[in-house]
């Protein structure tokens, strides 16, 4: 909260210990309704509830849509059954879905009751697509004309219903069976004739998607076309509504935190991090930690198989933290790039040799700059032997290498499984690498030093 | 590309081959503007040059605003100067900014010298605002109302050139001295009546950015508020420019990205994989695994200090890779939910002892059931003494609980310290962790297996 917003705060307070209330419903209905939500979740609960009281009913929803649900279900239980249904009415469609989706499944029945049976059907329809799919954020509060309108009678509908609808910037036409035929921007309405037909101006190249699919391909189709909003069609490309731009701010941020989770080896979840609780976190973390704990045993297999070579040269475990080290810090370099170039389409399949020869590339120059830094430090700051100090750093370039080319490699072969590739990603790699760079390590050992 | 997208590339290469250019003309004027852009990046060089010249003037800069920087440069030396002026004067002015930013010093001076001097001077302002800041990504493409219009006044203003303006979704009123007193939505232009003075139905609670705001601040405000366009003042509060959401999506995209590779110990860069040479690669990549290799020899060094312990006892090093791999992995979980958290705003500063008391909870959590897991592989299936097993599995609780602490803690004091938490991710905390969770088994070694 900035310094503005808490005078603001202070000036609501006070407002209500002095009893002015004609006065705080005026100040109210100045405020920006985001910057309110935000003050009124930071009110106790008998102040929040007299300002909540207060607001103009239309400013007073807008207010509520901007609480995260557990504010709204905390306020849904502390207003009366009227009081939440006038919210629920005017809410925007996709907020009202939202809240649905979180409340019990008694309230939720208890409000599907008291609705008219067209809009009970259509809640129904929402609570049923699938998490994530392009349904499940749609809104339809959209602008639908008809081909046959002028762009005056446009501008009157318009005028009617418009202040509703969640964006009104774009307007959908459609024929009689409901299908899409076109789209017409405000933008065009307003400098075209007024006595032209819709039919007549409308762009009849639409994109449009599906409402099964995947929030991620829809988020992919606005970033290429810059959308306000794009119109979700079913099978039969009759429009079932529309997804607009700020949804899907959302979904782009969503999907990089799941994928930066995944990457630290969790299951992914977009709860907030404190209001999880600490028996979900856990177990979100324990699956693949006991994976890649159990994975790291087969590294300590390798060093028990030398245990006779490490037993005649103690100082060689000295290196072991460094090397794996290193090779998982590598790896993780490389696999990070490969997966987040897939994500955000940098990188495609067709790509993999060009991949392989830049990691390539990159791993013989990084190997043998640090395999130097490496050797000196050995040789003259530790007064290492210098034959154990070459088969360290031997061992280092080999490590880099297999490194690099291991976790540029794993995702895109993930994606050609159609896995995520996201999982391919440093604790997995790091795992994997290890057991590589201690073979090597050994085997140099072996050869160079003439153990066993 | 897609199917559809694929047969009218091949419908284009038909028409070019047959020569029936008119034909190609009308087809090419029904199309997309971006998926012709894909499809012109996809064509050989004089295809896509006979594409570009057939294109009607105002699609062809639309188009053109679509290719990357790249294709932007090379077509804009295989054309003549007063075409290349042409689409420099019709881009939008950010998409100019940015293509101007990319081209060669001597190209600007030249395409300056003929550009009127109020472009000229704008231009070279433009140019001078820093990297990533509000000043960099905004356009001057806006509708400017002022307060003494009426509705009507505003409505011929957009008609006569709102069609060349990126949005004329809100339009900025401004006073006398170019400050900045109020919005007014098109929306809202359409639905008043025409008589009204814009002063009298815009809205005069703004929330603006400053030029020299960091654009990642600006995309927190448009993620706040669900905004369209936002305003950028300068410090006298004069309107200088808006940033529109397409740019933005770009900056979140980019944001992420950053904090993918900082978290995978590179250097950030916003350049593209596949373009970006190796040298350049290698260098983003070679700092931090010098630095995180020298820093991993002090957990050699612990080694080091115990090698009359390992000496006697070989065995015990079997068990270092899979201890130093957990520790990473329990630290990376930690730190990457945590530097996720404070980047979007799940997680504020305030928040650091319900994150301490957290992570603790689910470390000890974790950190008894992998032991346990542990506990009965090494007795059960690896057949190791108790008294081995029980060192590991004890050493395994307190690096998992040492690894969350400090993976949960490091990022908030980055932050506190106003450095990126980023930085305080997997790799850093690894090499942390594995010197301390050696200290504390070779401790217990000593201790419980009455060794030294």
């Amino acid at each position: 909260m900035n310094e503005r917003m808490k005078i603001q705060e202070r000036d609501i307070i006070r407002l209500i210990d002095e009893k002015k209330l004609a006065e705080l419903k005026g100040y109210l209905s100045e405020m920006n309704p985001v910057d309110l939500a935000d003050i009124i979740d930071d009110l106790d609960n008998k102040n929040s509830l007299i300002v909540i009281r207060l607001l103009p009913k239309e400013l007073g929803v807008e207010v509520f849509s901007y609480f995260d649900v557990d504010k709204q279900k905390e306020i849904a239980t502390m207003i009366s059954d009227s009081e939440l249904k006038y919210i629920l009415d005017q809410l925007y469609f996709d907020d009202m879905i939202d809240l649905l989706e979180e409340m019990p499944a008694e309230l939720v029945a208890d409000i599907l009751k008291n609705a008219p049976y067209s809009q009970r059907k259509l809640i129904n329809e929402f609570l049923k697509y699938p998490e994530d799919s392009a349904g499940s954020i749609m809104t339809i509060e959209y602008v639908d004309l008809k081909e046959e309108m002028t762009v005056e009678d446009a501008i009157d509908h318009i005028r009617d219903i418009g202040m509703t609808k969640e964006t009104v910037y774009t307007c959908y036409v459609t024929n009689a069976s409901a299908k899409l035929v076109g789209i017409v921007s405000l933008r065009k309405l307003v400098t075209e004739d007024t006595s032209k037909r819709i039919g007549d101006i409308m762009q009849t190249d639409i994109i449009t998607v599906n409402t099964h699919d995947d929030q991620e391909e829809v988020a992919e189709v606005f970033k290429k076309y810059d959308f306000l909003a794009i119109p979700v069609v079913d099978k039969e490309y009759r429009l079932t509504g529309i997804i607009t731009v700020d949804d899907i701010m959302d979904v782009i941020e969503e999907e990089a935190t799941e994928d930066f989770q995944k990457m630290a080896a969790m299951e992914p979840t977009d709860d907030d991090y404190l209001d999880t609780p600490v028996l979900k976190l856990a177990k979100h973390r324990i699956t693949w930690l006991l994976i890649l704990m159990i994975s790291g045993t087969f590294t300590g297999a390798i060093i028990r198989g030398y245990e006779d070579v490490l037993s005649k040269m103690t100082v060689l475990s000295m290196f072991i933290p460094m090397l794996m080290d290193t090779g998982g810090n590598a790896g993780s370099q490389s696999s990070t790039l490969i997966i987040r170039g897939l994500a955000v389409g940098d990188i495609q399949m067709k790509d993999i040799f060009k991949v392989l020869r830049k990691e390539t590339m990159i791993a013989i120059l990084v190997g043998i700059a640090l395999s130097f830094v490496n050797f000196l430090r050995l040789i003259l700051i530790e007064r290492i032997d210098s034959k154990i100090a070459l088969v360290v750093s031997i061992t280092l370039v080999f490590t880099v290498l297999m490194a690099k080319l291991v976790g540029g490699m794993l995702p895109i072969f993930a994606k050609k499984l159609k896995l995520d590739p996201a999982i391919m990603a440093g604790p997995l790699i790091t795992t994997l690498v290890d057991a590589g760079s201690l073979m090597i390590y050994f085997k140099f050992s072996t050869i160079l030093l003439g153990l066993r």
